[in-house]
């Protein structure tokens, strides 16, 4: 996806969000940080995706914070904060007509945890909401053929507090080799190998690394174990907006999973800031 | 007021805004723009308050579209949207017990149309609420009791379309003199000279420019007319953040009437976004 106009100041005032949750409360110094922002932003020709830009962004601020993972204590606290709902969503799942439906629009739900694109979510009001909720499954019934029928299932995560959420749809999967993907670096809150392997995302399936350092899956990045799965998958699920603006223009079918959480993705993909979708691309 | 970090995003945002409200739709011209943006970011060290960086924001749009006043056809709109409230505030304000107190609520009201720091804005709402508004006019006794006895008024506008709520709270006054100041020239959607006179404000009170082509005023641009009211005027009113911002740290009395749209501004004054506030500054 060609990096939209309003994805530019969108990218700036993450940058200081970002420098406020690595503590850099003075003025003057994210100041600073700003100008190194427009530094980079002088060759914006040469960026392609929102992901690609945010990445360089996000490198700016934890070298001057000097943290490699300023949103450590962030994804801590909302991962307290997420688990309470676990048991709950257990039991709607477990008490539903098709378990499968009620696990995406879980593992849909949890993508509104998104410190990027969305910090000030409200969870709370997001699981009140389930069934009200604007959800788009047109999709679901091919999602559920395929799914079935998968030999393996890559499963491309978003973000780390978010992948609770997407253990509850795993489970669901009645797939036994399910290949879950995160970040290779930190980069906002997004996923990685070790709160992956926190929270026991690898005793229910294998845990790989894309190999790409974006909040999304920037495939001039990927490794050669994610590749190699990636071009053969039978179902790809991929979560959140990150990876649907780094994968969209690809050629393999892919099943995302997201909440449309600002005005480039509404216009992108034809629905309103607020929905939530698992959307089959290319259609 | 020093620029804050905040506005850096902000006003990017404006700049779109404003190529939008200038019909120039096409994303690769508003990234052409964002790009001249971009180099004037460059200088931000030489800038020292956020009505001077937008200017130069808001200048780069007007080259580009090749219209001297983009927000035209908006104010257009907004004043017939505003005029249809005028009697009914009229009339609110003549059966009230303090006239001049009701005046000064809807003329805080007015400055809801700000086409800068709220594009998106809610008229009706605003109205609706006028009496059960969160409105802080703690310095209200001491502006009464100095606006009964001033000899004249200098009243610093802000934007086009509320200044017909100002005129509601000039009728007020009760004072022959009020010198009415309005831009030196079109900037977002702020009051000019043509537009004072079309809606008759100069039949109530004498309309002079400040010289200043920021929205606000900028003492380094003002015309000795202007100073020379500006420096003697017994009582100063100065509409909006804008002027808050460029003249808050100037050492005359003024008495501020705007309402609080940003975090920024909620910082420097103290009162949460939304507030309506009648402030004296210094205190």
């Amino acid at each position: 996806m060609s990096l939209s106009p309003d994805c530019i100041p969108c990218i700036l005032k993450q940058a200081l969000y970002a420098a406020r949750i690595a503590k850099i409360n003075d003025e003057k110094i994210q100041i600073e940080i700003l100008k190194y922002v427009i530094k980079e932003l002088n060759n914006i020709d040469n960026i392609e995706t929102a992901p690609e830009l945010s990445n360089k962004i996000q490198d700016i601020v934890k070298v001057f914070s000097g943290i490699n993972d300023p949103y450590a204590e962030e994804k801590e606290r909302n991962l307290k904060r997420a688990s309470k709902f676990v048991p709950y969503l257990k039991t709607y799942i477990n008490n539903s007509y098709d378990k499968l439906e009620q696990a995406v629009r879980v593992a849909i739900l949890g993508n509104i945890i998104d410190l990027g694109a969305n910090p000030d979510f409200k969870l709370e009001d997001e699981i009140n909401r389930i069934n009200s909720n604007n959800i788009v499954l047109d999709d679901y019934p091919l999602f559920k053929e395929k799914v079935e029928k998968a030999k393996y299932i890559l499963y491309i995560g978003d973000n780390a507090e978010e992948a609770i959420f997407d253990k509850l749809l795993i489970e669901q999967l009645q797939c036994k080799n399910i290949i879950f993907v995160v970040r290779d670096s930190y980069i906002l809150n997004d996923v990685t190998i070790d709160f992956a392997k926190k929270i026991g995302l690898n005793k229910i399936a294998k845990v790989i690394s894309s190999g790409s350092k974006v909040a999304g899956t920037n495939l001039k990045e990927t490794n050669k174990t994610f590749n190699k799965y990636f071009f053969n998958a039978p179902v790809i699920i991929a979560k959140g907006q990150g990876n649907f603006e780094t994968l969209m223009n690809c050629d393999r079918e892919i099943f995302y999973m997201f909440k449309v959480k600002c005005e480039v993705i509404a216009k992108r993909t034809g629905y309103k800031v607020g929905t939530s979708v698992l959307l089959k691309n290319p259609k």
